[in-house]
């Protein structure tokens, strides 16, 4: 550490990137914004002006993201730009000695994961993938009974992405919004990691377990040219457009261990929200559609008797809420998405003051992020099986959990 | 049609065939049971007992099918025996010009399927696969609501056969169930068609679709063992047989017009039984994890909001109830399964009076049952994508839905 307080830069000043700013970095103990930058004028300044409301010193104001990795003594980087800029924007951090938090997205090809491998390895300087659902309340109790053998041994584990973006991709300037160029462009699982990531961290992914390979099977997309059709404000010179994107996409995981993971994204067709989290194991299973647990000898099979448990989740939560949430919601939970950005930031921060291993770390980051480039291909050529590189090289056979 | 009333020969009479005969072919009008097999002598006996206890005449008994086709004037022959001799005693029974309605099951390789359609071509003779899920009364509201465009475009459908058997399989006798030998043996979708079913006919499979090709992945085997060890009664030297049959297995088909369908065959760990319903469109969909239906427009896509939804598929019956459904639920629904049987084979019984097509005829079974033998290849093969036969040789093309 450089300073005293983490003295940080925030990449990108778009919706995400202004809500977390304001809600959680900015009022983090321990951090300072020290300089914010995004490619458009306007939303510098409106960054600049929310630091400062904020009652913090001025930051430094920039368009370009290598001039703001040359603020002098920076310790850390915030990434929440477009897509297509978090892995370049991560490596030329790291060269520098500076950590990196990243936002959410997929991986472009594997190639650029492997990189980000070796600069955060080359220059030891650590990168997070800011995967706030592995910090989910329901989650988090999951992966604690499983640790607990609730649920006995785990053998397959589901999620999606379930999340009805048409309004926001439709409505979105072309230059503006990344999800829309995407969407026009390109065919796979865009964005695994809301689900993967808190599945990876119960099935020991990279720490005793690894994923092998996967396939990835993409429906017609016809979803968002209904929508744009009986939407008078969207952007109609899109039905002349091809859609490359799939409605549903369905990527099938294979682990080392024999796991398997279903990942479905699911973001242009009308439907309520849902990470569609489901963890099955050999005594019991919880399953987030119905926000219930079953029990192997507790609960009764029948259908109909089930309906009866719909929800009974919470009534868990007394014997099994995690630890991290028992003592949250005791001091209060603070920040978006309830509550789980304020926790992953935090887990970042602490990590990088006491200098220990992310609870996301680089390994994950870029097994996660590979998986959209790969289901690009395995779409590509037909649902053909792919295979899933091995990031750490062999470690994940010693490694040990840092989250549990 | 031979003789006034139907007269119908039954194959196989353990659980399934006992249950059927005695709920729902006796009591259906206009059949008459003339005959009666099983290779157990013991449930040969018992099968004529509850044929005279119903009143009707003594009907034959003989442990050989063979000899039971051999019945003198028979008109159509029930299968409810061992998985493995559906489709042999359905093609020797078209080979003599009787009729088939066949108890679901898979095949056990893509060849066989193609001998049943010939069977029946080569003898324009019926066969209906009994799949009674097709009749089910939500999955006849939701194609009903399809039917109506209430949902838009079908884009996406999942099933999944949810039933946890791991008493049934490892209470069995391994000679006299045909599920453990299959468990031992076989690592497959080895139960598709309660699903797949109903999503076909949604998705008019074999009238203007078609399924192309599909990967299947299988997690490992792991929950019998687990029941077997803590179940004293269980047959214990099966912990030290290798079990074939992954726990579950999850398979992503592909459709000619662009839809996907996902199935899942969940039957080794605990959980409540479920056929996993979902249908996805453009304008809404219909889940039966909540038994609820989301219209675009209509409901709040929040997901806090959504709970308060759960269940409110029932609601939508007033409107949206199947019209054979109304008729039945008003003149009282018969039988076992909720109802679906007793449809299923009065469908069978009257398209056979009237010499009108199978709603479920020779190639929707040939399709639905060669997903077994496809998704062990597939899995074999380390999930690699396989092709789906088309059965109709192209006339799936031009044929329209008998089934609305």
């Amino acid at each position: 550490m450089k300073n005293e307080m983490i003295h940080v830069g925030v990449i990108g000043l778009g919706n995400r990137g202004t809500d977390m700013i304001k809600n959680v970095v900015l009022p983090m103990p321990g951090i300072q914004v020290v300089a914010v930058c995004d490619e458009y004028e306007d939303r510098v300044k409106k960054g600049m002006e929310i630091v400062l409301e904020s009652g913090a010193s001025q930051p430094a104001g920039m368009k370009d993201y290598c001039e703001l990795l040359d603020t002098p003594d920076l310790d850390a980087v915030f990434i929440f730009s477009a897509w297509e800029s978090h892995i370049p924007a991560a490596i030329k951090a790291m060269e520098k000695g500076i950590a990196v938090v990243m936002e959410v997205g997929g991986a472009y090809s594997v190639q650029q994961c492997w990189d980000l491998v070796h600069a955060s390895e080359n220059n030891a300087t650590p990168c997070m993938l800011l995967e706030n659902c592995c910090f989910g309340r329901r989650e988090m109790m999951v992966m604690h009974m499983v640790r607990n053998n609730i649920l006995g041994d785990i053998v397959h584990a589901s999620g999606g992405y379930h999340h009805d973006l048409r309004d926001e991709i439709s409505f979105g300037r072309e230059n503006r919004h990344y999800r829309l160029r995407n969407y026009l462009a390109r065919n796979c699982e865009n964005y695994p990691t809301h689900e993967l990531g808190p599945i990876a961290k119960i099935l020991d992914i990279n720490r005793g377990n690894r994923m092998v390979s996967l396939t990835s099977t993409a429906s017609s997309a016809k979803g968002l040219k209904e929508f744009i059709r009986k939407s008078p404000g969207a952007d109609q010179s899109l039905l002349n457009r091809e859609i490359a994107q799939g409605d549903i996409v369905t990527t099938v995981i294979k682990c080392a261990r024999g796991e398997t993971i279903t990942l479905t994204l699911d973001t242009t067709l009308p439907r309520f929200y849902s990470r569609g989290f489901s963890i099955r194991g050999t005594k019991g299973m919880y399953e987030e559609a119905t926000d219930s647990v079953f029990l192997d000898g507790v609960h009764d099979s029948m259908h109909f008797k089930w309906k009866e448990q719909w929800g009974n989740a919470e009534a868990f939560s007394k014997d099994y809420e995690h630890p991290t949430w028992k003592e949250y919601l005791s001091k209060g939970v603070q920040g978006g998405h309830d509550g789980m950005d304020w926790l992953a930031v935090s887990a970042f921060v602490r990590s990088l003051e006491k200098g220990i291993p992310m609870p996301v770390d680089v390994y994950d980051t870029a097994a996660w992020m590979c998986i959209t480039a790969l289901s690009e291909m395995s779409i590509q050529l037909g649902s053909t099986p792919v295979s899933i590189p091995d990031f750490t090289n062999g470690l994940w056979i010693g490694r040990t959990s840092e989250f549990s």
